[in-house]
């Protein structure tokens, strides 16, 4: 284990104050020109060196024939050409001083035994000059704080506080849109690739020590190094809870296929109880890995399973406590104490059991803020899951049937909605319980997209709700059992 | 079980020509007043008698003070009046030879003796002039062909194909828009309340004879008629499938808060034997639910349980492919006589195993319309799941990178997509195996976006993809078995 940041031989390569890249030209088709384009789009403000052999100006910036004729010794080389030139490629960045690279190229050990000699001969190289390097066959790196993008995809969203470790580059880049639907992000991804130098226990070292990171997600299709993976997680976990989606890769499709499902799933309980040893809470999917990042990422820990749900509609109430009672969760009692308080909001046909059943009100600052307060001040409670919906044409009907005009409540319901959301995400973000909204709503409702924008974990659908709390109580059980072991 | 949708108590409250309304007036805020604003805006074309004690003119309406006034005996009276005077109301609708009613009204059995005391005396009232009635205590129907919505919610989505009947009315009105995201809706949507009078069976039995309905939807918490359920679902699934998604209902919260979680368990293996007995798709949640109605209704059943994954990524490919194999789906082997048609499409970086994998193409036509249709040929083949993305700021990048002027640019983009989109979904809908697409994005991708409206199932997620595939092979399985008994 590391003791900074800057020891990681990942810390150059995610944080390069200059950069050479070979592949990148004027084709615009090219995946070297992607990424060259997406590094600039993105604001990168480090010093930026094309190789390229003919061209003298690539994308705007002075090209080199050779990496040796650069004016300076870069930081990172990246990587993005014919596999068979790759090995000497990286002889002559050793050369020339250079110590970290990203080798994205493919056709190296994932497609057989001529592959696996050019890695070889990749890794000689690389170990003559005592270069460290993530790939081959990997996808590069995002570092949004750095508005470093080394990656072909464009990232068009604010900084994260995901840090990402994966065996698919594609769960880094194509996952950009998906979280910044959430205003989610990473704060550094690492596509891995073939790990012939670099791997998934590197990077958890890393973004141990990142101070961008809050939480850490890995998809994993193999672990290489077990015992040290165990013993790594098993020391970064205490501080900063991992999360890894599991699947037996693409070979699981060809097993599947070959009907192999008792060899599978005897593969998948040895990767349950590896991640359960090293601490890892175990995702079921990638959107669930990014769920329980979300809530872990932006909510106090809850201290003990004890969870009331408060809801103004009986079936999103009812789903919502069985969803609870499947992921291990507890429904208690509210107190006397807590009913005295909520009394005056509730209506008499709402309910005060838990889940709390508002059934109708039109106070709705009372819904949104008031009455999460009260809950949670409840002594038998640990954690809040909140029931959000909030009909704009509702709004806007009862608007204009009050006789106002109708552009005038077009932007009252809007600017209604917009105080609503920021209230209620103040106070969430404030509490010192978990306090997690849920909704079948995204972004086709302004309120929910509103809470998304402000910071506030609104899960969608009260069974992945109730499953990131579950996961987090997980969390905190494996916490403190590795902790008193220590 | 009925003869034809006629011959139902639901047929004149789904598809009136004439109704009543007590209990809106021009007070705003009021519930019942929604419910009218709800039918006025979706564009119902019937006669509307609002009845008011006081009022002249409701919401444009002329008012009646009483129901004996009305100049017609209404097809449906809807009754949103305080609980203490629906049965007297029942009965003056009784006096008017009004035959069917949807009472919203709550304050019934729901809240303890003395309600239920009333819903006795209004049961008595409607018996005595044989009115059949959906509720008390439910949120009313939707008929969305019939531009009906006599729901308090507004509903802004064109029509749809699924029949649903729910004991938690928020299942159907909070569903609107949420349907409405991936082009989805309800044909007929009932809220049955305490079902009084009508129940979920009867619900079952007009939604199969429904011409608009293609697939039945069930929210249950509690089954009342048990063997009239178990047969009519018999009856009704080999022609037209019928999925639900039970939860133990507002008891599971407070059971679970006392912790019977074992008694709850026990609940739910009877009510998942019940339905495997009525050959009902057992949902586990009411996204679940919407998205196997999705695929049942839009796709041609599989013949069996083969499926191939086609992907240009290869971790999306290998999550699909696990996640077939969770849900009882097979990857089989391409054959070589489809290896050789694949063979022009697939760079030698890809792969014909399957998932069948393309790495990169920039072909897009090829990966989205030609390939599809080569893998549903091969015999060996049931169902294609493929991987859908197209991330428009990528295409929009190369477009303004090859000299295209930025406007012009983001318009070649969006005609690009909407092309692309347009001609895969006719090649979906036209497809004689299912054809089913996944996607980590939703309404932020255009392509995306362009295939929910062009009626193409495209599931969010390889998870949710597998299983709703996994779930029609289920129903192939029980509806053989169900009809080779008959």
């Amino acid at each position: 284990m590391i003791d900074s940041i800057r020891d990681s031989a990942l810390y150059k390569i995610a944080n390069p104050e200059s950069i050479a890249i070979f592949g990148a030209s004027n084709k615009y088709t090219a995946m070297g020109t992607g990424i060259l384009s997406s590094i600039m789009q993105m604001g990168f403000e480090g010093r930026i060196y094309p190789v390229h052999p003919k061209e003298a100006v690539v994308q705007g910036h002075k090209a080199y024939s050779s990496v040796l004729d650069l004016p300076e010794t870069p930081d990172l080389a990246i990587i993005v050409l014919p596999t068979l030139v790759v090995p000497e490629v990286v002889d002559e960045c050793g050369q020339k001083g250079i110590g970290h690279a990203i080798v994205v190229s493919g056709g190296f050990s994932e497609v057989g035994d001529d592959g696996a000699t050019l890695e070889k001969r990749l890794k000689d190289a690389a170990a003559r000059h005592k270069i460290r390097f993530l790939g081959p066959n990997c996808i590069g790196v995002v570092n949004t704080h750095l508005k470093f993008n080394a990656t072909f995809l464009p990232c068009e969203h604010p900084p994260g506080f995901i840090g990402m470790a994966s065996q698919s580059g594609s769960f880094i880049t194509q996952m950009f849109d998906y979280l910044g639907r959430y205003s989610l992000g990473f704060s550094t991804g690492f596509s891995v690739g073939n790990e012939a130098s670099i791997d998934i226990v590197d990077c958890m070292e890393y973004l141990a020590h990142c101070p961008d990171t809050r939480v850490i997600g890995l998809y994993i299709e193999s672990i290489r190094r077990g015992r040290k993976f165990i013993d790594t997680a098993r020391r970064i976990m205490p501080q900063k809870p991992i999360v890894a989606y599991y699947v037996g890769g693409t070979e699981a499709g060809g097993r599947a296929g070959l009907s192999h499902t008792g060899a599978l799933a005897g593969e998948d309980r040895i990767y349950d109880g590896v991640l359960k040893q090293s601490g890892v809470i175990r995702a079921h999917s990638i959107e669930e890995l990014f769920d329980i990042c979300w809530c872990l990422g932006t909510c106090p820990l809850p201290k003990g399973n004890r969870v009331v749900v408060q809801t103004h509609s009986g079936g999103p109430g009812a789903v919502a406590a069985d969803a609870c009672s499947r992921n291990g969760l507890e429904l208690p009692a509210i107190e006397d104490g807590t009913k005295q308080k909520l009394a005056e909001y509730i209506p008499h046909t709402g309910t005060m059991n838990n889940p709390v059943d508002l059934t109708f009100t039109n106070r709705n600052l009372d819904y949104f803020v008031d009455l999460p307060k009260i809950l949670l001040q409840d002594k038998n409670v640990d954690a809040l899951l909140v029931y959000m919906m909030m009909p704009r044409g509702m709004i806007l009907r009862v608007a204009e049937s009050m006789g106002v005009a109708k552009e005038e409540a077009r932007e009252a319901a809007v600017k209604f909605i917009k105080d609503q959301s920021t209230q209620m995400a103040d106070a969430m973000r404030n509490s010192d319980k978990p306090w997690i909204g849920y909704s079948y709503y995204s972004m086709e409702s302004d309120f929910i997209a509103s809470l998304y924008k402000a910071g506030a974990p609104v899960m969608p659908g009260p069974n992945r709700a109730a499953r990131a709390l579950g996961a987090m109580g997980q969390y905190v059980e494996m916490r403190n059992k590795i902790i008193s072991l220590n």
